[in-house]
């Protein structure tokens, strides 16, 4: 198959993300990336902080509860079975993958993603070229150990403290796109 | 210059890290990779748990205290300024930079290291190819606000928590050397 039509095959899919839909804050920068002959998105997500508890692998690990969107002291609210052993409180960056025609076109991309987030690379060479864009706000913490609070600060603090993480995300995905937009590839 | 020399003057450069030497730990699977002629290392840390404040700018970033083995109670006994603002608690996992003398053979390592690191990745592709191995243990927690403590756990269970993870760390890293030993690349 060509590149062309494994854009064309790629971007008709379902989305098949745990969220289901794409993220409203991503189309725009998707749309002008998949607008550029050489490239086309496989995935994203832009910023979310979640519970969880489990061993942290795949099939061992469920969510107690996910906002994309910024969150109040409600999102520390939890009901249902949370009484036992460690939930974790996770805040990730953006994360995006990128499929690009061929190496050179590939570096170019790289080039530009470095300016903004230095931690992106490639996921692999060989079939495909998969570009990985990795922002590096990150956090995890324990927040409850056998249903009791490991967190003696102030909520509120907290929120505020992971809302910033989210807006600076947010700020950095339209940095990349102007960046993108700005010259040719 | 060739791959050769590239190798031969890369291993003879003094280590500049801020550890200021080579981690015990990773020596064995050092020897292991740069005994392959087509590989050679320029970077790794093999886990580690730290303090620091700031913005986590490289210039703006202090680093309180750093612990690259098994840590007690007393890694959390602080002296000096700590006041002022959030004192974070980072621990990283294992992390190796490993040069490779063209794409073939790089995509035949990250293969293998796959088995293990399913996070590794190229950093680029063009002048240099270089193979990012990266566990994905991590933590990263506000430990302190204006010298107040904001976890209310117990410090024995946290310390036992970090360990751990440390021992998956080396661990894993065992395991790489293993896999990589199994079969010629």
């Amino acid at each position: 198959m060509t590149f062309e039509n494994d854009k064309k095959t790629f971007l008709m899919k379902v989305d098949k993300s745990k969220k289901g839909e794409i993220d409203d804050r991503v189309i725009s920068l998707m749309k002008t990336i998949n607008a550029l002959p050489d490239f086309y998105t496989t995935s994203s997500c832009s910023g979310r902080v979640y519970l969880w508890q489990g061993t942290g692998k795949k099939n061992e690990t469920e969510w107690i509860k996910v906002s994309h969107d910024l969150i109040d002291d409600d999102f520390f609210r939890l009901s249902g079975d949370t009484n036992k052993g460690v939930v974790w409180l996770r805040m990730e960056g953006f994360i995006m993958h990128i499929a690009c025609r061929d190496v050179v076109k590939a570096n170019q991309l790289l080039e530009k993603v470095r300016r903004v987030y230095k931690k992106s690379g490639f996921l692999g060479v060989s079939n495909k070229i998969i570009l990985e864009i990795r922002g590096s706000e990150f956090m995890e913490m324990p927040w409850l150990l056998d249903g009791g609070k490991l967190f003696s600060g102030e909520v509120q603090w907290l929120v505020g403290l992971l809302n910033s993480k989210l807006k600076k995300v947010w700020g950095d995905m339209k940095q990349l796109e102007k960046v993108i937009q700005l010259e040719e590839i």
